[in-house]
């Protein structure tokens, strides 16, 4: 009887877990799509780089790192010692124990949450591109991913002291797309703009992405992806909670898009399909939160706001000259926020109260990101170094670093 | 008990929303694959709003117009008031009602049921595209997807008078092929061929498509796609009915695409790869109509003859002088039409009586379709006009409606 | 009780079929973006040829040869009769037999084998790219996947004499990626290298592939691709060897990934992107032959052997004048008699004497393989030909034979 219930779950979980690795082919295509040709290669081996390691790391340290099973300082620091070192399946006589927990086995859950660990540092790849150092993203993904990641997902997921505090993040509004925005933010302050981002009066100027066919199917392909990470956030295959958390989403989805494309032809008198794009992502991040726990009306409402808070914020972004190619600070950070607070307004959870937690653990987790991620950005920048010569950014990252072109048959323009 | 089968069952019908979602990728990558450069962020944008308010619509007015559950003047109108504005699932004390069917729950049905709907006006996309007023085409998508859509729906899916006929069209190829290839007929000859497609002697000219790696992506993802369109059209994970509807399905494919690549290098002494990729486009959609119905032979026979009528029926859209950049006619209304004819012919339904009946079917919803796609159209062009400027379509709609490129990087053809 | 148990399995079977076939863009992307424009359409022109005809001839004939249910001469000859063409499924009262095994139906265990009979020939296809006659591959196609592909694996799979040895090959380390790996080897030493792929002193020169980007989304595309190859392999959805195959199979794409970034960066001093992708593919055939037998530590090992195998064996294959544009060989033959050979060394089954029998299922196989390709592609060469002429080498087979350009709106280098 179990057994069966199980198998079930654990096949959709299985399921969920393929559509969360595909959504780095989406994180790709969008990244490579809204950036220059001549930074290809770069950001498509970071990205590969970030998917391997992601695992060896999650494998090695992240997974027990993130649901220790116990804490130290109230909560705080998960008790991870040497002889977690490494995956350890519960066995019953030889076989894996089935009864570890109610639904799905203990290697589905390393490998569905194992995919959602590299997510972090994806984000932060796409605001840094095109003028960051490979070797030096590629030490900050492994401590970042390998430290940073797991012990904010342990404070929430693996039971910690957010999680006492009653603190809500169903598929990770904070726990994941926050933690990465928080690393870009950080990131971007500390690289600097490209060159060219901003003319010398200081206002930005449009660095054009150069295959908007690829970055579209990136989206759709996140979208697509969105099903496996908020669908399998459920954590079983429950059937009313499940296909109410794709409704949620697909609606946000739909609506944060639509916001987005109304607000920008207001502002801009252009029908502009860049931020169509990410007012969809934005929509997904924003009901990320609370995807279980929302209406039909709330959905649509919490995406709606997301589509606004695009547009506005990419401004904000721009105002504050800071340089962030593919929008994914406004898109994770400030979404994933968004997201995180609207538990408190919207749906069942819906309370001044819950607001105040969920406001305090944006708040703390966000310092914890921000201070990490400058001691290890500001670190490597001291010592290694963050950017690219001049000269290499110029030229491009894909000639310097990798002695090789994305599109060598084609004729380019000379500046791009 | 009921609730383990309801769990599978309703697994199986959410991964196929998924795979009907996709499947605006693949039309997509097909659609910009098969056209000119210089309209690529254009055909995009298109397809992102139809996605997108597809969906919204489809929550506020579709579903419950086209599941009425009563109807007036004896089948033909939905019964459908104020009050089922908007989704309302049916509850049990608060929690979601898992009995409203014996397999999946409302929620799960609702978002199937949305990824269908958008699909009608992606089809007209293709065959409008390069020369339509965006503006236009948004209001056309709106009106056709919120209402006829819905209403043909509701007459054999939705328990209308067609069904009480016994007309059958398992997955859509009249429901949703055709609805989606009168459209694009009656847009087609309202807007007139694009700029050159027709020489001084109105013979046709070839005007190539400018990637077709990405169409060719296209056409997989949707055949991909197609295992969530037929599979789930089933409405249930039944093992024997789920799975012979997958291999009807891939067989039927396989034989269209090998039929066309045949007849087309007999007749052109050529390898035409479009012509193969539409053959498969054209197995599919006619498999579509009866794939539960048929054996394997059968399958196969429908795709073949499938693959021969898209080869006879471009030459014959050509010599119309209808200009279909990308063959959605041939594909989906000659093929939607075919399939649902073969249910007929072929399989455990065939019979005279059968094949009258599903002649009826086709020549009712092919009236309907022409009539109000013809007074949409008709009235739009009138009013805020259906087609582009010549300038704009001589230098792209990209540059004049979204002041884009899609490949900016690249160094194009003047002529392109 | 039975039935719920099968609509799992069967629904866990269906998904990976889909998945499988899904791998056949993947294939398209890797192959077209490793080579050069001007051969793009052909290439995808084999490909799309390879899934439809291979689907086909697998109806009428492949699954029957492959699953035979009884030999002649020990073991080596399936019987096969004339009774056999064509599917004909187990029916009780004129519905589907669901009894004809523990987990799925019929119509699944088709289209699942059916999917992965293409795959040898496909990986052929990559191996000769940019030279070979389209009619003389088609013509191979239809012999080596109609034939070679169905009566090497009865020999396994079919419950030939090599599974009464005791030989291990869990999802085709051999029995599909080495089968397709012997026929590329073969091939392409019948061929020749494409002109100007080795200099007048005999070093090899980098020919670059024209696509970095699809090829990148290929490789992501097959490793999800591989969720359902060796996922679907279990043959049921049991939750502890589903998952547990799920993971080794990711640790191992990952570790070979990682392994030959490491090793071709300290050759080369170069961070060179398509080895870290080829070492990702040389992982997941590695594990392939023992996915369901390796502990997590077992499954790192062999992916990074696998890795470090991959960047020797491009080396070496340069170093004997074969051409293998995409890296097939290394990938395919090489890794894939690895992996089969890691099944007597690491994890559950290891001891020399499996590892002898595995030894033995290398050889024979590859015999057999080297054999019959080697009859069917020298009797090409010597009646239609095997290669095209020297003119449309160099300018390209797309225009030659089909009449069409991949990009016709791009300006292409003259060189390409």
């Amino acid at each position: 009887m179990e057994t069966t219930v199980s198998t079930v779950d654990n096949v959709w979980m299985m399921i969920c877990t393929g559509l969360v690795f595909f959504m780095h082919l989406g994180f790709a295509f969008l990244e490579i799509g809204l950036t220059r040709q001549k930074n290809t290669i770069n950001i498509l081996f970071k990205n590969i780089f970030i998917i391997t390691i992601g695992l060896i790391l999650y494998a090695l340290v992240g997974f027990n790192l993130m649901y220790p099973g116990s804490f130290s300082l109230g909560g705080v620091l998960p008790d991870y010692f040497v002889d977690l070192f490494g995956l350890s399946a519960p066995t019953v006589e030889g076989a894996l124990d089935l009864s570890y927990n109610a639904g799905y086995t203990y290697w589905t859950d390393f490998l569905f949450q194992g995919m959602f660990a590299a997510t972090a540092a994806t984000i932060v790849s796409g605001a840094v591109a095109e003028r960051i150092k490979l070797p030096s993203f590629m030490l900050f993904t492994i401590l970042y991913v390998g430290l940073v990641y797991p012990i904010v997902g342990s404070w929430k997921w693996g039971t910690g002291f957010l999680d006492g505090w009653g603190f809500y993040d169903f598929a990770g509004s904070t726990l994941v797309h926050s933690v990465g925005g928080w690393a870009a933010l950080v990131a971007v302050a500390l690289l600097g703009a490209r060159i060219g981002k901003f003319g010398k009066d200081g206002k930005p100027k449009a660095i054009p992405g150069h295959n908007i066919p690829l970055a579209t199917a990136g989206v759709l392909i996140l979208w697509l992806g969105w099903f496996g990470f908020n669908g399998g956030s459920v954590l079983s295959a429950d059937p009313g909670l499940t296909s109410l958390v794709l409704v949620t989403t697909c609606l946000a989805a739909a609506a944060g898009g639509l916001a987005s494309f109304f607000m920008s032809t207001i502002l801009y008198k252009n029908y502009d399909l860049t931020m169509f794009l990410n007012g969809i992502l934005g929509g997904l991040v924003g009901i990320t939160a609370g995807a279980d726990k929302m209406g039909i009306t709330d959905a649509i409402l919490i995406g709606l706001i997301a589509g606004v808070i695009i547009v506005l914020g990419v401004a904000l972004i721009d105002k504050l000259k800071l340089d962030d190619p593919v929008g994914a600070i406004a898109v994770h950070l400030i979404c994933g926020i968004w997201g995180t607070l609207a538990v408190g307004i919207f749906g069942e959870l819906a309370s001044l109260n819950q607001f105040l937690v969920q406001l305090a653990g944006v708040g703390i987790i966000g310092a914890f990101c921000v201070v990490t991620a400058f001691l290890f950005l500001f670190t490597i920048k001291k010592t290694i170094g963050l950017r690219v010569s001049k000269e290499e950014e110029v030229e491009g990252l894909d000639i310097h670093e990798h002695g090789m072109d994305a599109y060598p048959d084609f004729t380019l323009d000379q500046m791009s």
